[in-house]
């Protein structure tokens, strides 16, 4: 029997590209659901046939005879992904919309990942943390993860030379015969220097690795939205090869992430076999979700549970106090966006404008010895719609960069009640120990065994925080001076054509 | 009889000045009307009794009967000239306000003079041009005012040291044994040095004078809006004295009025019984209106009626256009100053809280070597405080004297109309020339005389103008010089607390 689905989502089709375009609400038939790639092939009423995005569609019949092909893919976070791609088309104005995840505003990062964390990631669902706090053997020889304390207190081992990649060179692709067409990216590591190539879908399956492996100790940032309409856009591809690079340098700087296999394999895999093999392996991987605690050996002595619990607070306090200030940065730096791309230009071109006729008029005078003035009058009538220009390009220089970090760090803060909870809920666990023993559910020695892994928990958790805060206090410092830099050269650059504008003018 | 009025527009009493506040279309009863300065006593129907101001009432019964004492007082040009006094007693938010004339956008000004002009202006009310063009004998000797030819033209014969005036020093007096009180202000000549004191009813009774005895040949600027209430608050006391000193220099400048008795009588009187004397003198003087042409004497040959006609026609034009443009300039500057005071500094300001903000949630990380950055954010954000505190201030420095300057423009072009509307009428009177003698309404030698006289006034029209463009192309040249000046600064101050705010971050 055809499967009827219907649209969530208004998507318009890529000229040229095989696709079909359809409005919310839309019923369709599933003529081919085997298509991949996160499209399948359907029917519209009018018998149209085209491919069509995965995401937008849901079953008309309920969601379960789907579940084979919709399993591995999560709901847009934003429909106004849709909307941005169609608008980043005309990227001038565009340019803020161009920006869904910086520029959509608070919430929605968050929403979109508690979401998903919820539905698919397994160390949340079912297996909580007990599953750790009472399991049997650890993870013993080169797979452990090791914690040091040093003088800012637990931190992970830190490689001598920190790996590093370049995201480049997009080249649109295309399979089955020409059928459908995606863009390949070529990643370069500093370590082999050999590029290799994925697609955004190949960094969503690393992004789905890592998140099920180290998502309990280590926040995992979301990849850029996933995206459908306007992703053969030079403007959007620009700014997602810039997001994916961004992605990339921050797994890169993760000591643990970093020398983790799948990430290896990523970043070096020698041909198609060798990568097919790797994914296998990657996806047969057991020590995933809460299992990854059982990989990390604290060189350190045991800490007490209040301790652990204190430590856990101060965190969750910090994060969500940062996620707030980010939020507010985002907010205000929107606002100043759209007033510098928008109103402000506008008002100095009137300057500009008055200024030149004021001149065209006093021309008309007939009167002798008017040139000097008509001609430095229209010239700083020139120079305030330059000025103008100046303020509309401006944001693209330097606010650009500073709501893409508050962004990164939006995305990334957004990720930590999650880790923090799987923290929480051990702690909790911890704290039944005794009505467990009383219960005889547990033994004492199981009970001591999970003061013990709740422990080296806390550890692993001060180990990434401190990554955090490294990593937090050197991006600040970046993007700040690259702002105030760029501020600086704005005004200067004004002051100077103000200047030599004014110089045109005289006294007699 | 007691007489009833009709209040115009409201008016509220100054606190402690016997002034009695009322309602737009109350009815009051006038219990003295020689109380003199534009005041006269009312009596509400609460029974209230207090001082009004003439203007702001009309007789209940017609006009006529009031003629006696209000027939030397125009009605208020804008009666948003009341809000403007109060809200001027809040100068923050006030500033626009604070200046009617200047930012109350196009029209009014022409508008009202206009008006006066018509009702009041003796010269083109009844007497027509043909007084002067058909007038027997023409004024010799001393109070001659000649027109030379020179290369741009006819022009004034100019004095060899120009007048020049300061208007300082404004002072609260009292008369009537402290019922009424008012502001005296100090003008000093360049010429003696000697200081005088004038009320501003003083300025207006001097520029009735000008205005009589020269406002068919030279287009007399009016005066800064008569205003009653706020009148005794600071900020409108220091802007009426920057406008009445604007207004006196412009005076001073003009060859022909500089050198007037009724101009010299106001600057350089020794006493009272000077003064009165010369008062009496200057309103008995009948060389007024179009009789002003029966001194100007041209050393030049006489112009043929189509190129006086010409020479008008470009005049109106170029007057109308530049009429426009000013206008425009007050417009876009208006809009400017809003945004410069209102949503910049509270933008610039949200982006200083924020980054203050998020410097305060660093600070709580608990993580070691913080202080750097956190103590950078926190300077950052204090300079985004200042810069906005920065925009809010800059109008008055540069904007507002660019808005002062197109202003008076303003109201000097808006006198043009009735000075070329006088010649008009000449012109078409000459032209009737034929018709006349055909009729034997007039001689052919009265004709012949006629052409003679238009071209007189058309020498005194050019060489106005030519006064008019030479004092515009060095106002405008030294008003543009002021305001670009003020911004480069502007920006360069910007640019430099900028670079030091960026000098506190560091890339470790």
């Amino acid at each position: 029997m055809a499967l009827q689905a219907r649209v969530l989502y208004e998507f318009t089709a890529e000229a040229g590209n095989n696709e079909l375009s359809v409005k919310e609400g839309e019923t369709l038939t599933v003529t081919n659901k085997s298509i991949g790639g996160g499209w399948i092939e359907a029917q519209n009423f009018r018998g149209e046939v085209g491919l069509v995005p995965e995401d937008y569609i849901e079953a008309s019949n309920g969601n379960d005879p789907w579940s084979t092909w919709n399993s591995n893919n999560n709901w847009p976070s934003n429909p106004e992904g849709t909307q941005t791609g169609k608008s980043a088309a005309d990227p001038w104005n565009s340019q803020m919309q161009a920006h869904p995840q910086a520029y959509q505003g608070p919430g929605k990062n968050m929403t979109s990942l508690n979401m998903f964390s919820m539905s698919r990631f397994p160390g949340f669902s079912k297996p909580g943390p007990e599953l750790f706090l009472l399991c049997k053997q650890l993870v013993k020889g080169k797979d452990k993860i090791p914690v040091y304390v040093s003088e800012v207190g637990p931190v992970w081992l830190y490689p001598e030379s920190q790996l590093d990649c370049v995201v480049a060179d997009p080249k649109k692709g295309s399979k089955m015969y020409g059928l459908k067409s995606y863009i390949e990216y070529q990643i370069t590591p500093n370590t082999t220097n050999r590029p290799v190539n994925h697609r955004y879908k190949h960094f969503d399956w690393l992004y789905e690795r890592l998140l099920d492996k180290f998502g309990s100790a280590i926040p995992i940032p979301s990849l850029p939205d996933k995206q459908v309409t306007g992703r053969f856009e030079e403007e959007f591809i620009k700014m997602r090869m810039e997001r994916l690079q961004g992605w990339m340098i921050r797994m890169c700087r993760h000591p643990v992430i970093s020398c983790s296999d799948v990430f290896q394999l990523f970043l070096t895999y020698k041909d198609e076999k060798d990568w097919k093999m790797g994914k296998r392996k990657a996806e047969k991987d057991e020590t995933v979700g809460v299992m990854i605690f059982t990989t990390i050996e604290p060189e350190a002595p045991d800490l007490d549970l209040l301790e652990v619990e204190q430590k856990c607070e101060q965190f969750s306090r910090f994060t969500k106090a940062m996620d707030d200030g980010v939020k507010e940065i985002l907010t205000v730096g929107h606002e100043h966006w759209k007033r510098c791309t928008g109103p402000l230009p506008k008002e100095y071109q009137r300057i500009g404008k008055a200024f030149q006729n004021l001149s065209s008029v006093f021309t008309s005078s007939g009167y002798q010895g008017e040139a000097t003035l008509t001609d430095a009058l229209t010239e700083a009538g020139k120079t305030y719609e330059e000025i103008a220009r100046m303020f509309a390009e401006q944001p693209k220089k330097d606010l650009h960069f500073l709501m893409e970090n508050n962004n990164e760090y939006k995305g990334l803060l957004g990720c930590f009640p999650d880790t923090i909870g799987v923290h929480k809920a051990a702690i909790e666990k911890v704290k039944e120990g005794d009505k467990l023993v009383a219960a005889s559910k547990i033994t004492s020695q199981e009970k001591g065994a999970m003061a013990k892994r709740v422990s080296t928990m806390s550890y692993a958790l001060q180990a990434e925080m401190n990554h955090f805060h490294s990593n937090r206090i050197y991006d600040y410092n970046r993007v700040m001076q690259l702002y105030l830099e760029e501020q600086v050269k704005f005004y200067e650059t004004i002051a100077a054509k103000l200047r030599q504008a004014h110089s045109q003018f005289t006294t007699m």
